[in-house]
């Protein structure tokens, strides 16, 4: 995939396609940490060195042409400018910290960016690997792939006690981190989140909001991850968040069939009032947008706005993300204070455009 | 004008149409309190006395025809259901507590409802004639036409010294009261309107809400009439209220003019939010209505909601009232707890319907 088609789509094919429990699951990932032998961690190495990483890690992509169908695409890091990179934190393609600094680093993406490899993170290698909805054990595959592909091109640091040896601690052993990031609107309304994330944290996974530590959550999704990493093989791994996954499927289920029995009226008011504010609205804060957006996309799933299609929140929850608005709208220099109007331009716009495709669609149905 | 006629449709013609300043005035009205000689006031009175009233008043009517065209309508009140004086007292056709008793209680109204004369209400006769927008002049021309048409077939109790002799001291002399319901958002806005008002009223004016002393002021809507019915001419006191009237007319549009130069965009935004609310919600109270209704209705006047008619307004403050309501989808025995869902039906489909004739108007014209 090329930077620029990366760039300009709000979802890869794989976000836009129907997928086991998204409903509940936005996607899945798993990430593996990996460092080469003989250089020193990113953190404490000198530009020769990262440069020399950069190059061993271009020559060996080769090696995944018969996993991926064709050789990934290294992009430089140093070769976009601000809003490129924003894009690309707010697509989850690459890390905030990532994107801080750029020299000799780079991104290698597949074809439809369900992988994405960050090189000189904080490791030499973070191999991230994606899938839409409930795929914990297609994303963690396709990591392994990945990995001993690399592996027949690179000699990765490892430590037969300890695993795969890693810039910071937590990540040492399978330098793994698999992640959940899942949507619980009615878990957040009838507040059955927070015992919820109680056990998670006591079972030692980690619950963020979507922009990883630090984050705010925001439109109740959630990213929900193992910490840790050592002692575990990575399919145990795997396996356990997936049992807390299916967990919290089959709980955010219920408690949507639990507010549609208690408060169908209520809840199909305040559901149709969102998106008719997002509909309207002249201006519309990014909070306000997550918050709505999240309550249109619970009416979806309901059956509540047979208007809104599969898609919709995932795009517009990028979309409207401050970096990505200045490139759909084509306004490089777009003044903060008119983000708001513009982000409110473009939910209108969408939605209108889904109504359309919709009546359509009926249309041609009914003929 | 048949009672069925005026039971169904929302606004009579003389409100549908554009009139003087209606961007601030939505009608002008003039009542004239009359009482017949030798016949003691309604609420003194024996059955067969309001009885006889009512028959010199049926017989008087045919004095109206060449005024009005055709000989106006007698409506008994006796004949009509809850609903259906509730849907008078709401398109303020009569007052409230004229349908709080029935007995021999009528009312007469003319072809297109600009005249609507209680029998037997606090007065033996109640002329009442309406205007759209800033018409008080015509609205007094026309009261002042039937009461002089009656006068020729009754006689009325007058007094050289004190005037028209009336059940209530406070309306002796002319039984005039003029009023004015104006619209005044944007003075609301703004609390303007409080200096304003409390000018009105040491000018001996009084402001009620709409549906008369003792209703709350809800949507920005408010009724202005003159006190005084004593010592000064009717044309002095339409004068007077004229004045006051236009006063505020042009104080509104400062208001209006003052909003849109210091907070354009936050109005806009608002204004918007309040159409997509009352465009989708599944249910809005009255008072919610009224509220939102006003910020549209300042909206097409400032020109922001081009799919917004003229009369919307008027339209939909009379529509979604609770009586109108049950008449307009035929379910007379709606439960309250429903009402507020089939307001926000009526409310959806109207806009809808708004939008629809908008986009083919705009499709046909630009053919």
């Amino acid at each position: 995939m090329d930077i620029n088609a990366l760039l300009s789509v709000p979802l890869e094919t794989w976000q836009a396609q129907s997928a086991p429990a998204d409903d509940v699951v936005i996607s899945s990932r798993v990430r593996l940490a990996r460092n080469l032998t003989g250089s020193r961690f990113p953190y404490f190495a000198e530009q020769d060195e990262l440069q020399a990483v950069e190059e061993k890690v271009k020559g060996a992509l080769k090696a995944l042409t018969k996993e991926e169908g064709e050789p990934p695409t290294y992009i430089a890091l140093g070769g976009l400018d601000g809003i490129d990179t924003q894009v690309l934190v707010e697509k989850h393609v690459v890390s905030p910290q990532f994107v801080a600094e750029t020299a000799h680093r780079g991104l290698v993406v597949n074809r439809d960016a369900s992988l994405a490899m960050m090189v000189n993170e904080e490791d030499h290698l973070r191999i991230q690997c994606m899938a839409g909805g409930f795929q914990l054990r297609s994303a963690l595959a396709h990591a392994q792939a990945v990995d001993d592909a690399l592996a027949s091109e690179l000699t990765f640091a490892f430590d037969d006690r300890w695993g795969y040896l890693t810039a910071c601690p937590t990540n040492v052993g399978t330098g793994m981190r698999a992640s959940l990031m899942i949507h619980v609107p009615a878990l957040v309304r009838t507040k059955k989140i927070q015992r919820l994330i109680q056990n998670m944290m006591k079972l030692n996974f980690s619950v963020r909001g979507m922009y990883g530590e630090g984050s705010e959550i925001i439109g109740n999704v959630f990213q929900l991850s193992n910490q840790i990493t050592l002692g575990m093989s990575e399919s145990d791994i795997v396996a356990a968040l997936q049992r807390v996954g299916e967990e919290l499927i089959k709980e955010e289920r219920e408690a949507r069939e639990q507010l549609l029995a208690a408060e169908k009226d209520v809840l199909e008011d305040e559901i149709w009032r969102s998106y008719g504010v997002l509909r309207y609205a002249r201006s519309m804060s990014g909070k306000e947008a997550m918050t709505r957006l999240s309550q249109v996309e619970l009416g979806r799933v309901l059956g509540l706005l047979p208007q809104v299609p599969h898609a919709a929140f995932r795009e517009l929850t990028v979309l409207t993300r401050p970096g990505f608005l200045q490139r759909y709208i084509r306004r490089p220099e777009l003044p903060e204070t008119e983000r708001d109007s513009w982000r409110a331009v473009v939910i209108r716009d969408k939605l209108q455009s889904y109504e359309k495709s919709h009546t359509e669609h009926h249309q041609s149905v009914s003929k």
